[in-house]
């Protein structure tokens, strides 16, 4: 855990982080919001600061005096301990409080939690600096969701937007040969115990024994020109390499390729948050379901790992990778050593075959912030890594991300395993 | 019809008159939209725009060169003639064009539309100049439209924020006993010939004979209070009141008072465009659909008058009412005086027992223009009479308006016949 | 109205004519329901015997004892003033009472109702007797439904099953040229008054007068021929030809063809009672839609009668046509006098222009009887004629039919109007 | 595996079965299918032939001529490797083939299928002797949905119909204190090899090593009354209570009892196959949904077990309890021995806390028959034990059921696990 002066610094760069980021937008931005799974860039800027006012400041500031009580209604995503909830597909409805008013109110918290963070006296201080910390990765986590949101919001405008004009895409364009990289497995380790560990989520924990059998995993993400066989290889035609729920959902949604991939005039183009541009088909496929990455890996002869063998595998990596920070806003392709674990961290959101369940002897916290990720352990499936648009202070070996199979918006892609 | 030097006068007047109704909106309001029934402000200014682009400078000024060639598919209503059309429900994710880009458009267009008027040796100057006025009153309709719309908006927020804060209510708050005016019916006209107008649609015409039974009207529209009676006799709770599909309608969706009031601490409080306000009794009720306008008629031993009732009953009242230019936005108190006709123009659209259909011997435009009225022709009610948001340039005693019988976010209000 | 001997013995042959139409019928077949507006054939026996109880034997009948108290709740249509009523949609789902047990029921109230009606010096014979009646023609429209209703769940089977295999199709098969017939119009009568007529449901009521234009109508109903070519010429796929909310329904259900039509091997077959056989192309078109009919309309450069078009027209045409008692179950071909009005009864139920609504003066009869119509005055088109399923003695010129403009499992067809 | 002479004679017994089951029946009930996830008796016994003339006659019967083209399409459940398949959702509408048909198709089969059977110098006969077993198990499997389909359906019908009005309730009625068994854990087996089994799934295989720290299971299932503590302490009232998804799925269909809980005067009555009776308190609840189940062990302090865990305490317990062959057709209460582990087999099936996915290693056959179990595994969780409808010989320690958390008509009940 962070002490408080590192917290309250951390604070500073967090808080302006969701700034900044939002510095390309035009007011008329900040409202979008395409279906009911994503939530507008102006609503991730108030509940990110209701999230501080309602676990630091409500609870431990004596006499502390709400910005508006009407807040606790339209800016609660999902505590029902804290009480009733604005409709979630309806937040994009909520032109005021308006963008000003809800820079105001950051402000206005931004205010008071270091004065709260740096008294030392206070007798909840243990319990306040662990839910200001949890309050900055809540807003990393938010960052990144901004981010892929506003990406699904701004895919709907046949104009195809950019977030960003400036970009880089990969430098290189080499196909790497895939190799797979053999692990022993044997009785190991998973998951992390709050006390041995900088900050971890609940849901990682506790630390426990899983066995696994000796497994391989592939040394780089699928890339664009391996999905693009799968296609050209009727992919999306033949129903035995699909789970019978996923075949129903290709059907049922047309799909036919990921998701933002467009045809044009026989061309293949992306939408990225830079625009509309041609297909890189040496960079990591990316915004595929966990149904299109199960019948990719099926077709491939492989499979998806388990989150357990995936973090034993990067447990001894070093945490580097493309991450938000490097403003590239799309995953990278992988750079020309084959054979070498590549990219387990950034880049993509790696999907495992893993249902998101309770590691054994999970206990969620009492209260209502117990409701952060337990409550959400059943129907998703979970994901590894981090990706292009997360923060690197974020993410970890332990990290678990979770979206429901057919979920298509994250910026999600495929390592293949054995 | 207008002559061209009113025409240009009316052109400033009404372009004008669309950028009045914004000024007292913020940037976030202009992307609203709740269903895809409404539209955002946004569009309704683009949309009508794009009207003059398409049907005056595209066909009728030589070279030219269209603003931008996105804008066919992004602001076209309805015209399948024209092209394709974006998807209706998802013009609040139009971030781009901006507030500002739109209003560059209108200014654009409002550049060139008056020299094409002016143009007195253009071959085409008949038709030019009817669709300079068609577009003039279609822009007026979309200003009404843009009102209601917003409010209906608005009404979405927890917070029920003001579009205007400043309007007055009804002066005065007496109770008017209602009376019936006897109409001898027989052998009538209805409708209207394009050559003897001043400016009609083409759902109004051609004049034809109908035959009135003798009949009588309410001298005014019915009041909240005589609506509540309705209310707590069970109205909502009784079927035998209701049509079939109306009675559906009632239980699928609760319905249990009007569109936009709502119960506070036992007292009944309204929406309106100056945010939420105690129900004035004496005041029209307002956003009734025509399933509750038909139950309240049956409950109180009356009908609905047919629109032919309602036109013969109109035709020779003088044009006056509270129209938009009153800056009320909210229907208002009829007069003491009982036993003479009031209200039948503006403060609520009286909806009539009849189907909104084609008059005998009516032969809808050719092209795409023909697409504005005549295809709408089935399954929508007629309303008559105009409202407290329309313009009253717009409204005449022949005019029909149409929405379909579960609608209620018009201004629209019910008068009774025997 | 018929007298009570008259009465008896047609009590008879209506009540035994629904068993006979059930006669070619499987068990299997007795519960079959393929959505929600179709009913079991099961059911419609049961139903048709719970309003004689309902509406003569338990109001009449001293001492009565309902035969299952259940029977209100499971076979009460719509008539909220009995009660409560089972859902709809899953009437299949009764399996009990089972099939000898709705026949015990239909014998049951068999034995009690002719004793009623013979009961001179009972105190509400009036009453009964009109009860009776209506009775009578309920279950005469219910047969007609028994047969539609079947035919639409017999067509989701790929067997394609037969209900009755004898039948004989039209015996020529020329091609008639279509005429049209000139009708002078002015000021006419529309409707009938109970008094004056035999029998009629309260919707013909009262007569009242209504101006006609002059009007001509087609001399036959248009041909499968003719439909084939509206489909050739790309009719459903012209927006323009279209009703709007027709447009939608076209899109949103891919209709191509007639509802029971089907192409094998570049042949149009169409399903009929007697299963699926080559399309004959002189026949009527049948079970089109309202927005098809409209469409054919336009694209043939015409339009559809208004009821009172058709009602004027067929008031002096005798009750002449092909009904169920022809035992063919298929609309047949016009004879070759052309230029002579044919087919106005019987064969296909011809749809008008005419949204369904009360006559001038409508008053509904007082209690649950009273919902048999009048709540159904929204929404709906009129046809007019009946049909090649319909009884001759429940056919008059001033019948009106109703159903959704998007129906089309009725036998339904097109008639132009000029 | 069984041998030919054992399969033989396992072949009659299971076939008959399916028959005995249906002896109740009267033809109306053959057909009923109340949701899409459901069968009617008729198909399952079509289905179920079909399995074996598909798997078996068909390709190993030299020349053999197929009873009907069409069942291919009509009685394919899934199997996308044989072709297309009739609407699920619409197998209530097939009325033909009849009941008669569909026992002519069985006795057609079943004078085949044993002499290939017997056919000892058959080149397949290796895989004929698995296939022949597979189809066995597999009736068995339908015999089970088909009760419990049937009771769903039956439980429509507001007169609650008795599928079999014989049937005895549990004798006893004592409370019997729940207690805890520990175990444990360590590295352990899970899972089945093809090779040391009389019989199993493949989806049981292959036998794995699996990590289990110390656990302790509840020596019976959850009873009614202590499910009705649950709910008399505001178990579907208290959002904390329940996972995300379950809470908007109890919201969304208003859930507040088991599924064939009615409230009748106060008291609480089940639908059983027996018709509605009243709630024995102390037979385990039944017909809960894995929501429900793990909603229940939140409340009680406890969790449910994985189905290693179950499977791991299972292993070493003697095959007994009640399976259908007890002709109770309703979970029996615990005996009053405490202490002891009772009913893992039979009475209901237990919820446990796994994700149905693959076990490590496995792989599903090649072809068609590959698609038995293999798909589903996604978003289903895996229920262990059998159940009162289950036959005894189908069941054993490793088999895996899996149903949709969401889902409660299967016998379906709660182990509690520490």
């Amino acid at each position: 855990m962070l002490g408080a002066a590192e917290l309250t610094r951390e604070y500073q760069r967090v808080r302006e982080q969701s700034i900044a980021l939002c510095e390309p937008l035009c007011i008329e931005d900040y409202g979008l919001q395409a279906v009911a799974e994503t939530s507008p860039p102006k609503w991730h800027l108030a509940h990110t600061t209701w999230f501080f006012e309602t676990f630091l400041l409500k609870p431990f500031v004596l006499g502390y005096r709400p910005v508006n009580a009407a807040y606790d209604f339209l800016f609660n995503s999902y505590y029902n301990g804290i009480g009733q909830q604005y409709a979630r597909g309806q937040r994009g409805l909520l032109s005021r409080p308006t963008v000003d008013q809800v820079y105001q109110y950051r402000a206005t918290i931004d205010a008071q939690v270091p004065g709260l963070l740096e008294d030392e006296e206070h007798t909840d201080r243990a319990i306040i600096l662990r839910h200001a910390e949890l309050g900055l990765h809540h807003e990393m986590q938010h960052q990144e969701l901004l981010l892929t949101d506003l990406k699904y919001s701004l895919a709907q405008n046949p104009l195809y937007p950019a977030y960003h004009i400036v970009g880089q895409g990969s430098a290189h364009h080499l196909n790497v040969p895939l190799r797979y990289i053999d692990y022993a497995g044997g009785l190991v380790d998973s998951g992390t115990d709050d006390d041995t560990a900088p900050f971890c989520f609940d849901n990682e924990t506790p630390r426990h024994k899983i066995y696994l059998a000796p497994y391989a995993l592939a040394d780089r993400p699928v890339t664009n020109a391996e999905y693009l066989q799968f296609m050209q290889d009727d992919g999306y035609q033949c129903a035995e390499l699909w789970l019978a729920d996923g075949w129903s959902t290709v059907r049922e949604k047309s799909w036919h390729a990921p998701l933002y991939w467009r045809q044009q005039a026989g061309q293949w183009r992306v939408f990225t948050l830079h625009g509309l541009v041609p297909l890189n088909l040496t960079e990591p496929v990316c915004h595929v379901s966990f149904y299109e990455a199960d019948a990719f890996a099926r077709w491939a002869g492989a499979r998806l790992p388990t989150e357990a063998e995936w973090e034993n595998a990067a447990r001894n990596e070093k945490l580097a990778g493309h991450f938000v920070d490097a403003h590239v806003l799309q995953p990278r392709s992988a750079s020309a050593t084959s054979g070498v674990m590549q990219q387990l961290f950034g880049d993509v959101w790696e999907w495992t075959a893993s249902s998101y369940g309770p590691y054994p002897g999970f206990v969620a916290p009492a209260g209502a912030i117990g409701e952060y990720n337990g409550k959400f352990m059943c129907n998703q499936m979970v994901l590894r890594g981090g990706s292009c648009v997360s923060d690197r202070r974020h993410i970890r070996a332990s990290y678990r991300n979770f979206f429901y199979p057919q979920d298509r918006w994250q910026f999600s892609g495929i390592r293949l395993a054995h």
